[in-house]
Formats: structure tokens, C-alpha cells, sequence
């Protein structure tokens, strides 16, 4: 059992993960704590134990792997259901913005976050989950498969099923088989953490997913 | 989106919650209070209703079906894997009571809690969960694919995703894994409220499985 160093981080966790409760989805100072709260040095470097039993991720924690330039007028020319042209879609369909920090990660532990974050949205894109609830939820539970022990993708897991309890008890079971769905896809696939994405800008959609067994139930 | 009729409700919902959250498992004062909180007029109406879709639940809600009188040294003589055997033994070996009602339920809504509250450790022994932590959990995802829109499971299901997410956060991915387990079975399964299973007793326990269409998975 592994709780976290600090009574200040644990009551951080637990503040943070009520502040997320209690507001509106999108709230990005609310997340940005919530990241902070969830980031005790156990956990993070339980994950990263845990990936690095995987030479693709291994390798890019040594190399400090990063997404590089994203050109989405040039992606958005790629042909129709490549990797490069549907992250585009994406991305301009739902008003986001790439998410690319210009630090270079010093330490395992910032590149976890840095590489977890500016590839959220590609991970979005090849297990077709949408940036409603649902999807969310369902990318939740993805992650928990391939991360196992992440304390941010269960916070926000958690949260969704606390809000559906006392505000929207009717979506329960639709949440569960969303998460039934997520988990089971991210233990099918293989994992994504260090894939090279940017190698894979103009490949089909159908040969990326093969390539990482992901099945869309 | 059914918010509970009055705030007070609401928050006694919350705190109920953190109680359950703050306490240790097998507080059945803090359970009784979550049972309370989770009894709102919205949900509870919502859960009879999905249930009276079937027949035999709709049957039981009528004749108010009870289990009758539950004889443990009878039981424990029957042959080896039959239900009533193996449901003595689960009550005999984890040190359990059956519990039993003196009061015959008024309303769909007592009657709701009644049933479910005396067929909860047959429900244990036909999905084949233990009482542990890992059990309810697994159980607690059945009951939400059985009964789409309880507070009560739910509330059970979120407070030990939230204790994992504080305490524990190793168990993630299996609490992960559970829930997709019971949630499948659950969904698979024919519904069990309203079962009569005061006449399955001597019956093996896979001819009770395959007729329910329980898979242990």
C-alpha cells in the first residue's frame, strides 16, 4: 500500500480531486492541480518501472522521444484516413490546439508528463474515443490498462463516476460499459507509451491500429 | 440528469460518501446512512421500473417475494455444490448471519431493498465472488449492469476506486480488471432480482449458473 509521502500531498489529492468534482469539465486550473496532487514520486515512479518493462518505452525515456513540429495545414492534406489527416480533423473539428511544451524534460519523471500529454490527443484519435464524457471515460480506463498505476487517469475516472452518482445516476451503467470497453482495449493493445508517432503521420489509420492490436469494440 | 429532490439529500449523499471513504470496511453505521442517502424517490423509481421490465421481477415486486425461513444446519447436510450447501457454507465460513427481515415490506420501494438486501450473499455465491475487497468490487459492477440505475452500488463501486486512487493506487489496473469481470457478467446474465430461490436449494450450482446464464469468467 503506497500512501503518498506527505500528509500535504494526500490531503492535496484529495482537495484536488473534490475541486474536480465540483467543477465544470475543462477547468484547466483545476486539472493543472489535480496533475500536481497526483505526481507523488511513488506512483510516478511505479509507472515508469512498470513501462520501462517495455523496450519501445525504455528506449524513449533514453531518448527523450518528443512529438516534434505539428504542420496541421500539411496534415490536414494528407489523404483521408491517415493517422496525420485524422489527428488534424481532430484537432481542428474539436478546436484544440497541438499540446507541445518547449522545455526539454530533464528527468524521467517530467517526461512521462510531457510525452503523456502532447500525445493525449493521438491516443484520442487511435482508439476512436471522442472528447465527450464518454470517450474521456472510456480513454480513462485505457490508460489505467496501460499505465496501471496512474493516480491522474483514475482521479478523473473516479470523479466522472462520483458526478454520474449525484447528479446523473441514470448514465451509471453506460459508464461502466464505456470503462468495460476502455480497459479491455488497453490490455488488448500493445503499449503506446514511446511509439513514434511522427513516423507515422501518412499511415493508414486501419495499419497503425493493427500494428498496436487495437480493436475498436 | 436527476438531481436528488432537495439539496439536503444531496449533500447527505456527499457526506455519506466521505464517511464511507474516511471509515473502515464493515461500518454498518456509515453503510446505513449511505443506503439512506442513496434512497432518493428519483433513482429508486427508476431502478423498479427497469427491473418490472421483466417478468419475474415483476411477479416478485406483486406477490413480495421473500426467502423464507433459511435452515444453515439443514443446508450444510445438502450434497456438496448444490446452492443451498454452498450458500451455508459461504454464510458458515465467513462468519455471516443471514439476513433477514421480520417486517413484510409496504411499498415496491421497501420491497426493492428487502430483496436485495436478503439475496445479496446468494448473489455472492452464484457469481462466484468472495467477501473481500476485490469480490464486492467485481459484485458491486454486476449489480450496476443488473439494476442500470442504483446510487447504492455505485456509491459502494466509486468510495473503493476513490480508496485505491488515495491509498492504494497498485490495485488500479485489477480494480480495473474486476469491474470489467462483474460488469460482463452482469450484463450477460439473466436478471436474478426476483429469482425465487427457496426452490433451488438442492439444485447443483451450474444447472442454477446456466439457467441464470452465469459465465464465471
Amino acid at each position: 500500500m503506497i500512501i503518498p509521502n506527505q500528509t500535504h500531498q494526500s490531503e492535496l489529492l484529495m482537495s484536488s480531486f473534490l475541486e474536480m468534482v465540483n467543477t465544470t469539465d475543462g477547468n484547466f486550473t483545476v486539472v493543472a492541480k489535480l496533475i500536481e496532487a497526483s505526481n507523488d514520486d511513488e506512483s510516478m515512479q511505479l509507472t515508469i518501472e512498470h513501462l520501462c518493462l517495455y523496450p519501445q518505452a525504455k528506449q524513449a525515456f533514453i531518448n527523450r522521444l518528443r512529438l516534434g513540429t505539428i504542420d496541421l495545414d500539411r496534415m490536414s492534406k494528407l489523404a483521408v484516413n491517415t493517422l496525420g489527416r485524422l489527428y488534424a480533423d481532430h484537432i481542428i473539428q474539436n478546436q484544440l490546439k497541438p499540446i507541445q511544451s518547449e522545455l526539454q524534460p530533464q528527468s524521467e519523471r517530467d517526461f512521462l508528463n510531457v510525452h503523456i500529454t502532447e500525445t493525449h490527443d493521438l491516443w484520442h484519435v487511435v482508439t476512436g474515443t471522442n472528447i465527450d464524457v464518454l470517450g474521456e471515460i472510456q480513454l480513462e480506463a485505457f490508460y489505467i490498462a496501460q499505465l496501471k498505476m496512474s493516480r491522474f487517469w483514475l482521479a478523473l475516472m473516479t470523479k466522472n463516476l462520483l458526478k454520474s452518482l449525484l447528479y446523473d445516476i441514470e448514465m451509471a451503467d453506460r459508464y461502466l460499459e464505456i470503462i468495460t470497453k476502455g480497459w479491455m482495449m488497453g490490455h488488448q493493445a500493445q503499449p503506446l507509451f514511446g511509439v513514434n508517432w511522427s513516423n507515422l503521420w501518412e499511415t493508414p489509420i486501419e495499419e497503425v491500429r493493427a500494428s498496436l492490436k487495437i480493436s475498436i469494440l
